[in-house]
């Protein structure tokens, strides 16, 4: 807590003494400071320290406001401002690439060790296939101007409908896949929740005509392995069956062509207080407030395997056939997930319903408790919530082969830049600094006009598989290269001098230690070898 | 050379017996086909073979013409046909994959090797970041249909134009950075030959005020390591200079603002013959006749580093400073190339120009000399040409950024859809199977109903960190379950059965020698090791 509480007020005074804070940097403490406002209110601590902490939040929310005015005014002044990516999207600097690179080598380790195939399709898909395929969210599509093609194109919304027609195209039985890919939704970012315009899914899916819950349980504990190595704390996650929705809908008299629309109310449930969402079900979508009062006593339900038989008790809703098949699967996958070790992290509750329009049986979400929706805090003091979801889409195929053939699929997706949000609070908070560049060895001159020498040293470690660098500069002075290693932490410098390349020498620094070392130039290989080799056990242990 | 021949015939016959042949194996066999008509031309084969070999490669280009009929037809038949990635994209499948990540490895550890570190950046940015930089190729810029968004937004077109701005917006004084990523082309895409509208770029580049040719010659350097290390066969890497072609112009007598468009039209000799740029320069870009031969004269010349002397005794030229610069700039930059040992892949030729607009500078172009333009043979025959290029961009950072501040910039760009089908051809030639799955021990039962034996054994391997997978049927048949291990080269198979469970041991096979173990249960993490060890020599011994 203190460390936090230090690490925003050294900040703090880094913007106040005109020290450059980038806009990003601005954002992350105004995410560190929200948590930390939110921590105090729920240790209860003293108020003086709550009102301090807001205090330091409104002044560096007021900073940015400022920030935000001073570039539209810049605009305004200079004419186009082309410094600026598009609203919702982002560069990613190269501290940043380095946690998205360990993040997705641990998610595709992951898929990989539960037999995955990896695939790619393209960012530009036909916009007709995109079409109907994502409910009340296909506004949110966007396409590309009509320039005289023969076809409508569309940035593609997610990775799923790409992979029905994949599987469709290719008439493809069954098939393990995973996909890492970008995708595009005209939504309204919120980018301090790690929510964008473009983002990146990794999806895992399993295609293919396989047994009851077999591939569910499969998805669900993939899911669960990679939350767990990815460390982000804990979480539940959430399960549902879009056929026990169905049903519930039906027993509380919503009209057959409704249930996909009060399913997208039902989806809200997890942000939005019931009164808002009872208000749209009667008054935007047509139920009466006594279905829509029926809905809400079942969607309240949630709990374990228990919650099966309880339902099973009533006599109304039994009467459906799709609740039956539901409960029934989800004995089965619930049996299995207890076998997989992972049935403690799940919550069976019936308000989860998946915004997107092709699921048909299982639906799932998981969500960090740490991060999770607080209507105390209200929205704004959100952080994440949700980092996965998935469910099964039994139809959809189907629904793009036009030989109408049938491949049943459920997949799980893991929303990453949620996660490379937190992973990007962890590091700042550790104030450790990331080490972006993999230099191992630096060739510096002492002296001037070594250019050449230092070229031929460097050509000659690049030969034998050294990662080498050098100064771009004809006359570099020593300091400078010497600082340039320290900066970016690179575990070895090779110094040479005239003398030494005279006496057939060189100077071996350990950039760490400073301690420096000659050595025949006939040994710099072995050498180098040998000092790194002693540098990365010393770092090791440290 | 027979096995090529014979590769044909096979997969010919499979089409023939009706065996699923993609458009794509279909496509590859015709280059395929084309490659080895051109070595029989080539190596001035007998007569009849040569007709025999185009016979049999007309034959395979009227059945992709025929499907593409079929296709339409469908199309028409069934209304929308969705099965189709838009024109000039293409998905990638699992063994493309497999290809695609073994040639981002290499050329990340190039990158790397050389102390970069890596960015990424929207494949979406503001239209207006991107107009007015390609100079005739921005009418190839896709842009996004307005919906309702404040600013036009477009596909990005390179990297470079991203990077540029990248450096403005964070007012970086000096990078080395990599980045991989898709651009886009509304271009006529010539998909045989690893043209796309949507492809991959790897670029590098060096942004900082450095020494003369210091950071250029690391540039192509890299581009040496990365193509010998890609093991491509026979390259040569073209280099020229703005400044001195602009000079060449100035000599010749082309007004300065037709530098650009001039130069657009010497880009296009590598694969138009003169009388055609000839034509385009006198009647599309209204140089009189004279102008037009005074610069085939100098186009026309070629060489090594010598060329440099005997542009030096060219007096006329001699008078434009930008000539002197030029060839000055060039001498530090071969001299610096031979101690980099790569100046023997190096052709100093008067004809580069580059198709974009915003080169200052040296610039390069990497040709692979086995698949080069062929004018005997027409465009057709011609497979992939280009792999990488790149050059000096010294004012676009500046053009973008509203403080006007100078970042010079050199960059290479790698362009790894051609080195992807020339992978594939090896890969289709050399007849190997991808192994496109990473399982390593496959969890089979002998019996039914021992489904939750297999998950409970799985879920242990996975705790364990194995590589493993089962069947997705409640009661698969044994020999399918072997089958698929075979088929995926899978290493190790554990069998269980109901007495192998009671008397606590596992029974392990060999997926390839079919020998089979029994061990005790308790002992299983361990003895897998063991043989996994074990099966992996005897992989690599063979």
């Amino acid at each position: 807590m203190a460390t936090n509480s230090n690490t925003t007020t050294n900040l703090e005074s880094a913007i106040s003494t005109g020290l450059l804070i980038t806009d990003n940097d601005l954002n992350d403490l105004i995410k560190i400071q929200g948590g930390f406002v939110r921590r105090l209110k729920a240790e209860k601590a003293a108020s003086e320290q709550i009102t301090e902490a807001i205090n330091k939040l409104t002044s560096l929310k007021k900073e940015l406001c400022n920030r935000q005015a001073v570039d539209s005014e810049e605009q305004t002044a200079g004419g186009v401002n082309l410094l600026k990516t598009p609203k919702g999207t982002r560069d990613y600097h190269p501290d940043q690439m380095k946690i998205r690179e360990q993040v997705f080598q641990i998610i595709t380790d992951c898929f990989k060790q539960h037999g995955a195939e990896t695939i790619d399709t393209p960012v530009i898909e036909l916009t007709s296939l995109l079409t109907e395929k994502y409910g009340e969210d296909s506004k949110l599509i966007y396409e590309l101007k009509d320039q005289g093609g023969a076809k409508q194109l569309a940035l593609r919304y997610d990775l799923t409908v790409p992979f029905a027609r994949y599987i469709a195209e290719n008439r493809i039985a069954t098939m393990k896949r995973y996909h890492i890919g970008k995708v595009y939704r005209r939504d309204n970012p919120k980018m301090t929740r790690g929510r964008y315009r473009e983002f990146y899914q990794c999806d895992f899916d399993i295609a293919g005509d396989f047994d009851l819950m077999v591939p569910d349980a499969e998805c669900i504990k993939i899911v669960v392995e990679i939350l767990d190595k990815l460390d982000l704390g804990q979480y539940k996650i959430y399960v549902n069956h879009r056929k026990l929705l169905d049903a519930i809908f039906a027993v509380c008299g919503v009209p057959d062509s409704h249930f996909r629309p009060i399913s997208s109310s039902v989806d809200k449930l997890d942000k939005t207080p019931w009164h808002v969402v009872r208000n749209e079900m009667i008054n935007g979508k047509g139920l009466s407030p006594e279905v829509a009062d029926k809905i809400w006593n079942y969607v309240q339900m949630h709990g374990n395997a228990d919650l099966i038989d309880k339902l099973r008790t009533d006599v109304q809703l039994m009467t459906q056939k799709s609740a039956r098949e539901a409960l029934d699967g989800l004995e089965v996958l619930f049996r299995y997930l207890t076998l997989y070790g992972v049935m403690d992290k799940i919550i069976f509750d019936l308000k989860l319903a998946r915004g997107l329009d092709y699921y048909t049986g299982v639906i799932f979400e998981a969500v960090l408790t740490k991060y999770q929706y607080d209507s105390q805090l209200g929205d704004d003091q959100v952080a994440v919530g949700s980092v996965a979801g998935g469910g099964r889409y039994d139809e959809l195929v189907c629904k793009i082969d036009p030989r109408k053939r049938s491949v049943p699929c459920i997949g799980a997706s893991i929303g990453v830049e949620r996660i490379f949000a937190i992973k990007e609070h962890q590091m700042i908070e550790s104030q450790i600094q990331t080490k972006t560049i993999e230099t191992e060895v630096y060739v510096a001159s002492a002296q001037k006009n070594l250019i050449e020498e230092r070229m031929k040293l460097c050509s000659y470690l690049w030969a034998n598989d050294f990662k080498a660098e050098m100064a771009l500069k004809r006359n570099p002075r020593l300091l400078d290269q010497l600082q340039y290693c320290e900066k970016n932490q690179i575990e070895l410098c090779v110094i040479i001098g005239s003398a030494e390349l005279e006496a057939g020498i060189v100077k071996i620094r350990d950039v760490e230690t400073r301690e420096e070392f000659e050595i025949p130039r006939a040994q710099l290989v072995e050498q180098l070898r040998v000092h790194l080799t002693r540098v990365r056990q010393r770092i090791q242990e440290s």
